[in-house]
């Protein structure tokens, strides 16, 4: 036995992916959700995004962002709070901006004549909410925000739905969170242990292929292994005797959608999306895995180049009958035991990833297809964002526990 | 809305005060308060002062400082002791120091005939008492200290009064703290919400200009308004029904002793002063704020480059009688209302001050001016100091609670 | 008074001893201890030695050390578990490595025709067990490890006794524990007050020099003085009323079994060993103080460069009977006093010392040796390892407490 180097480590950076290593305090051009619409009120709060400080506050109604550090000192404006409607001021000598324009509106303690007046403008970010969250526009250059509902999955704009959902801050770059959530290979094996899939086995291994449709790339499964004889080594399997949701057998036909063979009837809106596989991921982080009866999406949001705004969030398209259902499931079990327990296997691995060097297997085709994914995007070579809205969504918050929510969607 | 730098920005730099610039951890040729004499006893005690490391201990009564580096192997000597009279011995070998030389004078691990004695010196510092503190002089190179009391308030030297004060560290540069002190604009709306000036109104906006006398600028206030109309915003005051305290009306004579429009009775030694202004500042960083019955000064000591000592102390001029009264009005109140609540908001800005670059105002005059004062003061345009003492006090401690004390001083 | 560096710094770096200044994070081409053989056991530990990051896991009664590091992602393999015997599983995606060889053995989660397979090999570390302990060969380049029983105390091969020990992972570089262990001149002074000497006196000074044996250096007590008269300061000595074993008459013959100046009768083994001094040391950072009934180690294993593991043993060659006298004593005892609270003393001034630049003086010739040693032993002037082991020991452990162990060896 000696000790050597790892033989055969890999790629010793990203730089087959340049935009992609660039990213590494995230995309610019970009919506991000930031809170949940019913923490932003009066008061101001303070979010770091793409490694910006931004304080947003709700006046009249209306959320606004301003970058969040006064000119004057350099004091966070979101410790200030608001002296006139419409403006925020700053703690420490009473500078007043406007929020829609980001504008120094009045300087309390210099005076109605104060001459520095319209000389001074703090940046300011679009703003927007959906999903009952509020989401923040991250511009690349100058250019006005784009449509958000362009940005948005398609079935989220326009249609009627529940969703429950939670957001975190998590340690680990967003890069790391992203290639974990459209990850192939660790589902199977990272999660056979976690209380949501208690009593379901999960395949030891999958063969998939890769495809592109509009702004998604696609996870097609082509053949799931429930059991494998390793050679000299034996056999594995994670299926256990009080698993009660036994694997298919052996070559049957494989589910795209939902990830375990399940024959639930397929709700009409999911069904209606024919997604080519059941996991999708899109620009700048989203993930969305097509069960039969619910759609759970994942937003991984860049806090800076070490840390990550996990948004994880379920959908149910169901009328008011199986809506009330979702919400009860939601609150009763799957924020616990998927938003929570399942997610906390991620999280922990997100956190101790450590990658370039790394040393790539069969199933990161998805990892890197969707780098290639984030490269084609930024060159231009595709379109980054899917069809126009039909309409905006109206929100109504059903509940509300600590860092999840249950929400209720119409168009 | 779009996101964009913050326009007029201003100053990226204080290279147009360069010395100022360059003295981030303090200006040295100063004498600097560093600890509560009381303190201050036969077991060591390290503080940190202008980025160098400093052990204090006091021996037959006299107060020493010496380098607190061990230049045997690096331990700091204030983790030592005394084992012999007039010596400090640091705890590894029993190196021995000299107090008054820093002269190593045995070396107990080596015997008595140890060829290294007389070879090594640690630094020593110049150690004065004054106000019931230590005070300790950083040199700017090897000069001797120059007399402490040419640097003190010339009104503290040859009096007698009694003072209550408190100390703390806090973060932030030294600097901020002096800006801070010395701002003309954030007291009112900063303070506004104080305890301490729970029934007093403050004005919303003074107009104010800067006058040089020996070596202190003192801030001469013009004009008071105590409402104003913002255009476009609306009617602003601080005064609300509780305030008890009213403000005088527009117009009234303004009183430069006391920032609150009071009509006391002015103390014949305040008033023998015959301050321009109420609010002065000299070099170290020494603040002086003038009231009727007593005056409040402050001293901003640097730790280092991130943290420094505040130091308030309030001084009374009056007789026995008069002392006694405002012995008990500083335990009861003013080192909870005054040093205490209303100073940490002081300390709160200060923490989260971040400049250059900054976007200065006009009421920021006060900053610039004393900028302008220390530029002057190292090019020797001016007097650093001021008039010789008379003789020096006697100070008398009279009680003391954790970090606030109250003393007695006799000329 | 005047503030001024301290003269008479003396050296400003360690470039007289250029291989003793390049290994801050220890020196590679040795075996180090890195835990109790009863802690290793089939989950994985990790542990960092000489900066490096291990995994260890015992298989079938064998301890492996592999590189704690998964090629594909980074994620430390000591997460992981076994999935199969003779393997180690990253917790991530089921690469599974062979214990012995490091080589991946299957991926779990790319199925048994995994084309991956035999590709990818992490690095592996020789692993021994010696007196209750795990050891880990750090190798200088690529080289096979060298017999462990070559760099193990002669006397502790082949030879039968009982031992009881404490691990702890220190603050500050490795060096300076190895130096204050060897060092002359603290024990007397640092140790006074140690409870393990509250009955025993202390001398103030020794004369002393050193000598080289085999791979060892040893330091040689010429004279003890229990008391001196220190010019100008006065009379100095650590004895008191209490201290029941007082010091031997001025001019006494000098023990170099003990330093306590005692009379026991020392134990065959120890006597046959014939050891020029009673304290010695040898690379890469073991130190041996003789004692009349027992010898008491230390090992400085490096951590990285700010943190050592520190490894004290006590040995007793004693037969059966003398060996529970031992246990009983080391329990009740020794432990808490010598282990304990002695060597918390040690561990204070390791983690304060900070050198260079540092002033070296008459006792500090033990330091200078010990580097000078070094300098040697990687020049190839001399044996780096002692004589071929007769025979491998067998370990078995008496009693566990927390970090604090008891074993019996015999051979």
């Amino acid at each position: 036995m000696t000790a050597a180097p790892a033989r055969g480590v890999g790629r010793r950076d990203w730089s087959t992916w340049p935009n992609y290593q660039a990213a590494a305090a995230g995309f610019r051009g970009y919506w991000y959700p930031v809170g949940w619409s019913s923490e932003i009120r009066g008061r101001p709060v303070a979010v770091m995004l793409c490694g910006e400080k931004i304080a947003l506050v709700r006046d009249a109604g209306t959320v606004y962002a301003l970058h969040d550090r006064c000119p004057h000192r350099g004091v966070p404006l979101s410790l200030g709070n608001q002296q006139f409607p419409g403006t925020l001021s700053c703690p420490y000598h009473g500078w007043t901006f406007d929020l829609p324009t980001g504008r120094l509106a009045a300087v309390i303690t210099d005076g109605p004549a104060s001459p520095i007046c319209g000389k001074v403008t703090v940046g300011t970010y679009a703003v927007a909410e959906r999903l009952g969250m509020v989401w923040v526009y991250v511009p690349a250059a100058d250019e006005p925000a784009p449509p958000i509902d362009a940005q948005l999955p398609e079935e989220l704009v326009g249609t009627s739905f529940v969703l429950g959902g939670r957001m975190q801050r998590r340690d680990g770059n967003w890069r790391f969170a992203a290639e974990n959530g459209y990850d192939e290979g660790h589902a199977k094996y990272l999660h056979r242990t976690s209380l949501w899939r208690l009593f379901k086995s999960m395949p030891v291994w999958n063969e998939t292929h890769i495809v592109r449709r509009g702004r998604w790339i696609y996870r097609v499964q082509d053949a799931q292994h429930w059991h494998a004889d390793f050679p000299g080594l034996g056999r594995w399997t994670s299926h256990r005797w009080w698993k009660v949701n036994r694997p298919p057998a052996e070559g049957t036909h494989v589910s795209n959608v939902g990830n375990t063979g399940g024959t639930s009837r397929v709700d009409p809106v999911i069904a209606a999306q024919d997604f080519p596989g059941f996991a999708s991921i899109a620009m700048p982080g989203v993930l969305r895995i097509a069960y039969p009866r619910f759609i759970h999406y994942e937003f991984y949001v860049p806090v800076d180049e070490r840390r990550h705004r996990y948004v994880g969030v379920m959908v149910n398209f169901g009328g008011t009958g199986a809506a009330a259902w979702f919400w009860c499931k939601y609150l009763a079990a799957i924020r616990w035991l998927f938003h929570g327990d399942f997610s906390a296997q991620d999280a922990w691995m997100v956190d101790v990833t450590d990658a370039p060097p790394e040393r790539l297997y069969r199933p990161d085709v998805s990892l890197t297809e969707w780098r290639r994914l984030c490269e084609d995007v930024v060159a231009g070579k595709m379109e980054p964002t899917g069809r126009p809205a039909v309409a905006g969504p109206r929100s109504h918050a059903l509940a509300r526990f600590r860092r999840t929510q249950v929400h209720r969607v119409r168009p």
